[in-house]
């Protein structure tokens, strides 16, 4: 393996979300040796994880192995690692598994969530990053309601029935919009103890509207047909608590706690542990949740061979607010730098990247989404069916998700979610502590996907 | 629900599997009330269990909810919940989350693996009844390439790519056939250092040949299509010890020592608890691995409204031996058990029960299974389409189980593996372990499916 790095510019791309994956497509045919790092040994379509977390599709289903996607790539290789150290002078990097040196570096290790100092939180309201994560959440939805199902007193039972969104953003609203079509329709038929429609969703935005991103517009057609489904909308709303499954919500002057047993987490995100590291290694800047500024290149300053690139980078040259942390920019970002990388062994100069936006999506059941696209604003069916082909045209271009749209196709007509599964050590320990009536969350247990 | 149980012939299934969903799902129009207990919310499709081992199908997709599946019949309850005793005088069954009482005992809880008074050997030869342990086996098939690719020493690189699987049943079959198209086919461009053609599996059974219940030459056609595969077969191999990643086989007086990573555990079955309970609540008698000795009608002796179904029933009232712990048996005698139930309200007599074998069925790979149907006995082509058939004939008796035809339509023409993902703590975890080459079993941590 020496050999071959030595044999020509040597491209290291960690992290194979949007950003790295891309990058390394399209550096699959360059005069270039690559190496993708990533601790998984698979490419998550994150987009679609709410999907999971609410038993609609399998994680095999948005999940691609590394391997496979670039194995026709000769000048590529996949390494099953994680990076803990960079040294730009030796442009060195250690693994935990050995070192890698580097020509050319693109750190593409995204963002993890962020309790904004109230990490203790954490165990009490989980966040949606992994496949993990959405297992543990479906697990604890599912979970919510066959406790509930043998729940004799009505207040703990309505508590299991109590489902707390914080975040009003697009995952959040996804999640909630998910959750309400469960319980007012796909369980519907199935408890004898308890009428899954009594259940409460409850949608909580610390800023004036739900969809921030979006044209108020959209915003207020999203809350309409979260309303219609089910779902109560709070904004202006902040969370200053979470305990023993109790929610404290602050309305303006008015305290508000809620007692529920299952609580997401779907607001804020903090940068990944490498933007630190390239903070005290290349001295880069970071901002408030730790994402690394980067030169209209998306090199970082005084090292134009480190690159940073999705929602690790903090992109500030075009429009009034920096780029969101969405897959178009990431792999719009991916294709630039991979281009710019090129260019420059032509010696070529290369243009500063600019992302053109291909607009803003969000899903809220079916049937019901909202599209931000260039002029046009759109909402219902419309919007939906443009989501739809949106993420299965990415889809795609992987391997065998074409099983997604008929999963899909399958679920729209007959309303079934078929993995709602519980799993995992918990799923039968949380059966005990539910009847127990004493719930606590089996934080050390990672769930099971099924 | 108290109420619910006294106004009718109150009837109980425990176990949710292929006798006791059949039996639920035959009561379901019937004059009496159900309640089907199972420790998991769904239903698995054991049969295809090696498929989501070696990555080619998700959990979910080989599972139902039983609540889905029974949400039609409204005089049935699903509970999710444990047996800990039954009270056969009483008429009464603890749970771990309370009572129950019922008038008629269907026990169907199945069996579990085997290790032969070795259960020390469970951690590093994992076997396959649950989710749990298909999603642990498929952790460690592609943990193993995975830490092959990255490994120097030639001699631990082998180790690495062998894979032991013990016992020659259909299981032992299936996951050796599939084992090998991963490493012969499926995986051949993925690696960068590692050739996956060098990979070794042997497949070790004690009896004179593979395959013991099907026909002499079935056995001899199913060793030849494995080992055109690439599969190495040893018969008449019993397995002495199996310590530190070492596989100790005694063939004849020949004793030898395979250095292998992965090691699986296809042999033997013993009975789940609920045997030993009737045993010593209502004088059941057991065999040597703890199945319940019943009637000509499936109850047990004196114990006229206890019945014993599936796997763990010891029926030795038809042919020479015993009836085979395979699905179609627990079907039947669910379907006849609830049948028997209903005559008895009307105080009709009913025949003893008969199975009418529809046949047996093993797939050793693409393209290739052998098949005995009465007088017939196929292989190759023909016996995989049977195959293929019969099993998607009783998913799609479920849910959403046509998913699993296009599924694998898709991966018959791209002989792709969409399902091949290292999830799970001990994914990361693994990784580290195998860089420093110690390799040790994380059997604390729960495997993360994906």
């Amino acid at each position: 393996m020496a050999g071959e790095t030595q044999s020509s510019h040597q491209v290291v791309i960690i992290g194979g979300g949007f950003g790295g994956l891309y990058a390394a497509k399209e550096l699959g045919r360059a005069p270039v040796q690559v190496t993708l790092i990533d601790k998984r040994n698979f490419h998550l379509f994150q987009p679609l994880l709410y999907q999971v977390a609410t038993g609609t599709l399998s994680p095999a289903d948005i999940s691609s192995p590394l391997r496979g996607i670039l194995s026709q790539n000769k000048n590529t290789q996949v390494r099953l690692d994680e990076v803990v150290d960079v040294d730009p002078e030796q442009k060195k990097l250690t693994l935990r598994g050995g070192e890698l040196a580097y020509d050319t570096l693109i750190v593409a290790t995204g963002v993890s969530h962020h309790y904004f100092g109230n990490d203790h939180w954490k165990p009490t309201a989980p966040g949606l990053k992994t496949v993990e994560d959405a297992l543990e959440m479906r697990r604890r939805i599912f979970m919510a309601f066959e406790a509930a199902e043998k729940e004799p007193d009505p207040v703990a039972r309505q508590a299991w029935l109590t489902f707390v969104i914080v975040g009003g953003g697009p995952t959040g609203v996804e999640l909630a919009g998910a959750i309400a079509e469960l319980a007012f329709k796909t369980l519907k038929q199935d408890f004898r103890n308890i009428d899954t429609a009594e259940a409460k969703i409850l949608l909580l935005e610390g800023l004036d509207r739900i969809l921030p991103p979006y044209p108020p517009e959209l915003s207020a057609k999203a809350a309409e047909s979260l309303s219609k489904l089910g779902v109560t909308t709070r904004t202006k709303t902040l969370v200053t608590n979470i305990e023993n499954n109790i929610v404290t919500a602050k309305q303006g002057d008015a305290i508000e706690q809620i007692f529920a047993r299952t609580i997401l987490w779907a607001a804020g995100v903090k940068a990944s542990a490498m933007g630190k590291v390239l903070e005290q290694r290349a001295g880069a800047t970071l901002d408030r949740v730790g994402r690394v500024t980067v030169n209209p290149d998306l090199s970082i300053p005084n090292h134009s061979d480190i690159f940073v690139i999705g929602d690790l980078a903090l992109y500030t040259h075009q429009g009034d607010k920096p780029l969101p942390g969405i897959a178009p920019v990431a792999i719009q970002q991916g294709q630039y730098v991979a281009k710019l990388v090129q260019e420059r062994l032509n010696g070529q100069p290369i243009a500063s990247f600019y992302y053109s936006d291909s607009g803003n999506l969000a899903v809220i059941g079916q049937n019901q989404a909202v599209a931000n696209i260039g002029r046009w604003k759109l909402s219902g069916a419309l919007a939906w069916f443009i989501w739809i082909f949106a993420h299965i045209y990415y889809l795609i271009e992987f391997d065998n998700k074409l099983i997604v749209l008929l999963q899909w196709g399958w679920n729209y007509f007959t309303r079934n979610r078929g993995a709602r599964l519980i799993t995992g050590e918990g799923s039968l320990v949380q059966v005990d502590v539910d009847t127990s009536g004493n719930y606590s969350v089996p934080a050390n247990k990672s769930p099971v996907e099924v």
